[in-house]
């Protein structure tokens, strides 16, 4: 067999310079590229000389199922030398890699995975404020809660309650249950909070809050892509004046 | 005033195009670079037409003190455009970005975080395993422990004990006390781990172990930077033959 390479590729958070030097390399050499719905459009323009496919995985949209997103990888290894898997973010936090990774060794096919960066550091960018301020924090959880039916365990509220900071993924959609989590295992309500949507875009918005006031946000309508960060590293913002923030709104 | 701007800049785990591409930029624009002693020589060589200057902070060694640090980012800004301050990983993460946006901050500096690929994503990249892998781990605490004299709490361990995967920055020198809260806070002996040597890099090494063996990692003689991580997600690799591990060396 001489079957091509598959590239499991970050490509960051959003803005297209956030990419890596090498994912951009890959892009430009690459065969076909199988990119996520939220890879910003000029990322995927670098595969100049590629087919370019969509697969999907939108948060709570219409995306392709895992299994067949697998096998089409494996197909497109046995026809092109290289093949990439365009993944938002880091494909080895929240990016279902484990999935991808087991269908190509289990098809034989030669992997390769190229970090990225993840949103929780975008974010953090954007906002100025280290997730670990010495003092502060030395510890930060970055978790994805399914609070949804058939799973209950309130595990990932533990560990976002027993890390300094915690940064939650893909959880806007669930901001009550989530609250009433935290809340359950002992995060005081009064915990500052900052929601960030589209991070590292020039469409980004923060919201600046506290626990409490966390299942308000579903009134703010929030569509991007956004991640829930807390801890006491975030009081800082909340003595500055924001213009943008659930408090402002309110004014 | 007419103050340059100064830029905290993710130089990435270790690999040159591991790079973003808005860190490239910004470097080749450059007037001024302060680097930390790990960053790659060939990323610092991008700054063709900038002053370098090292700022140390290696860990263990002689580094220069953050308070002179701070001063010299503000100097700088008062004399060039463009000044960046480049930083091993990401800023947000372990950087002391907070102590530098202060200083800046009180002395009406402008600035810019750019976000980097850390090295706990690097090293899942190279070891081709998830942190999040669906089914056995929905949270991951990133952290670094503070185990010597004058600092006793164990909070780092419980957030390390909550969360499914862990990444411990900054451990290795201290591989005994660390898992000697770890056990304490209720973390099994036979919790699989994984320590990885300079992640992306080229003499990037291996050693897979389970947590009660961790002290003796002392014995191994790792100089380079490195992160432990553990958790169940790494079962697999204990399963593989490895050539590089504290198993084979063992055999």
């Amino acid at each position: 067999m001489n079957a091509g390479k598959v590239y499991l590729v970050g490509a960051g958070p959003g803005a297209p310079d956030l990419l890596t030097l090498r994912a951009a390399e890959l892009l430009r050499r690459a065969d076909v590229v199988f990119h996520d719905a939220l890879v910003h459009p000029d990322t995927i323009a670098l595969a100049a000389n590629a087919e370019h496919v969509a697969v999907g995985k939108r948060c709570g949209r219409h995306s392709t199922a895992q299994r067949f997103i697998n096998k089409r990888l494996v197909d497109a290894a046995m026809k092109h030398a290289i093949v990439v898997r365009l993944k938002g973010g880091d494909p080895m936090l929240f990016g279902r890699a484990h999935e991808e990774i087991s269908a190509l060794g289990e098809a034989g096919i030669a992997f390769e995975v190229v970090p990225g960066v993840t949103a929780a550091l975008a974010a953090s960018a954007d906002l100025g404020v280290s997730l670990t301020r010495r003092g502060l924090a030395r510890s930060v959880a970055f978790l994805t809660p399914r609070v949804g039916a058939g799973e209950k365990r309130n595990d990932w509220a533990r560990a976002a309650a027993s890390a300094d900071t915690a940064v939650i993924y893909m959880g806007i959609g669930e901001a009550a249950p989530i609250t009433a989590s935290l809340l359950e295992c002992g995060v005081a309500p009064s915990t500052p909070v900052v929601v960030v949507e589209n991070a590292s875009l020039p469409e980004q918005k923060r919201f600046v809050l506290v626990l409490k006031e966390l299942p308000e946000i579903a009134a703010l309508g929030i569509a991007g892509p956004a991640v829930i960060l807390l801890g006491e590293v975030y009081s800082e913002l909340q003595e500055q004046a924001l213009t943008t923030s659930v408090q402002a709104r309110r004014a």
